[in-house]
């Protein structure tokens, strides 16, 4: 099992990962939106690259039964339903519901990983649960953190700590002994400097002292919840579904041509 | 003082990097190379970003006071003179000669580089001697790894360790309190981490382990001894020279229209 890494999913390309088994890390806050949308009851989650391209899928759908989520610069898109606060995304908002979601970092980094050969979405919130979901595979793996695509460095530190704490606990386990990629390595690190405590943390990054400037200071709470929510969603089709942990295997798809 | 990293050069503009003043590390090999060279005598380290560019301008300087110098998958490129080793660029080869400088990682960031408010070459033969120019500077900093671009990550651990053992120095002075990037964090605990012997660091590393097994393994022991070659590489005009440590500060060029 060889463990791989990348801070944001720039490099990277479509058709390169249609072979790769991804999980995709956007703690603040993609990922846990999605975890929290799926969890409260939405039917599923299209992640989108592009607000054009929301606007585009979102005509074709049924206007009752479909919500548009997400944010720029951590703000709702006008002409949007939802932003990109998981406390927004509750029960009696979203059951029943497709979300079409576009964000400024994660939901980018999803649309790339939209047709690899499984896709998981993780954060702290179900950070166990996607662990399990690995260790009961046991293939290789790219963790691929959405960083933060508008700033030069491109990187997030709650991301890479957090898919550092998943990699940590995988390299832990016994008979596992995962080969790491030097990022997968750096990861790890930065979970052992950082990881200790999430709230703590997301306080401290660059993105979560924006957000907490802009009024969203409860949502770091949320996000560094470990375990809170502890639930696995992944790429079925073209949508974001729910996977109760220990349910069925992450579905492989069929051999494509 | 505020401290910045990139993992890579690719998010960087030349255009976004005028303003800033720049370090760029590769470890292995190319800045250690550089400065190896410079402090035998070389005239200039001229560096290119593609081989097409290296054969350009060799074609407009004189044959006998230039060389070509540089790599591809660690191997020397066809028709040059010299290769990317350290140990390569002897007092008896390089001396007084200007060197055309192309490689797969490190020239690239250098040449993205080269309009910078300020360049210096860093890597762990010269620690110290950047880390005494910064302090003495007291300006903004952004340090460039080079990476691993011919890589999905881009990300080479060295590179991140080496920039971080610079900050973590700049960090611990006193009156400096530098405010650092999520980035520049990240290398200070990757320093903590990995830093303590540079030397079982590179033997680990993806790169590392890759020059070893195409036969460079002595380069590695030249790229970890720390302080080993204590000079200054920084680009004045168009190529990079030398200034010894506490010699003059570091030209920054006039305003530039």
């Amino acid at each position: 099992m060889r463990i791989d890494l990348g801070f944001n999913p720039v490099p990277f390309d479509e058709l390169q990962l249609r072979d790769r088994n991804v999980v995709v890390i956007d703690v603040l806050r993609a990922s846990t939106t999605i975890t929290v949308a799926l969890s409260n009851g939405a039917r599923e989650i299209i992640p989108v690259g592009s607000i054009e391209s929301a606007v585009k899928i979102s005509g074709s759908l049924f206007g009752e039964v479909t919500l548009r989520g997400g944010e720029r610069n951590g703000k709702m898109i006008e002409g949007f339903n939802l932003g990109n606060s998981p406390a927004e995304y509750s029960e009696s908002t979203v059951r029943g519901k497709s979300v079409i979601f576009c964000t400024t970092n994660g939901s980018v980094a999803m649309a790339k990983s939209r047709y690899a050969r499984s896709l998981v979405i993780g954060s702290f919130v179900n950070l166990s649960t996607v662990v399990e979901a690995l260790m009961e595979k046991k293939e290789d793996v790219l963790f691929l953190c959405a960083g933060r695509l508008n700033s030069q460095g491109q990187f997030s530190l709650e991301d890479a700590v957090c898919a550092g704490s998943m990699i940590h606990r995988l390299n832990e386990m016994d008979g596992l002994n995962p080969e790491l990629s030097d990022s997968a390595r750096a990861a790890v690190a930065l979970h052992k400097a950082h990881g200790r405590s999430p709230l703590k943390l997301l306080k401290s990054t660059e993105h979560g002292m924006y957000l907490t400037e802009i009024g969203f200071a409860e949502d770091l709470k949320l996000c560094a919840a470990v375990d809170s929510v502890p639930v696995l969603p992944t790429m079925q089709g073209t949508s974001i579904k729910l996977r109760k942990a220990n349910q069925e295997p992450i579905p492989t798809p069929p051999e494509q041509a």
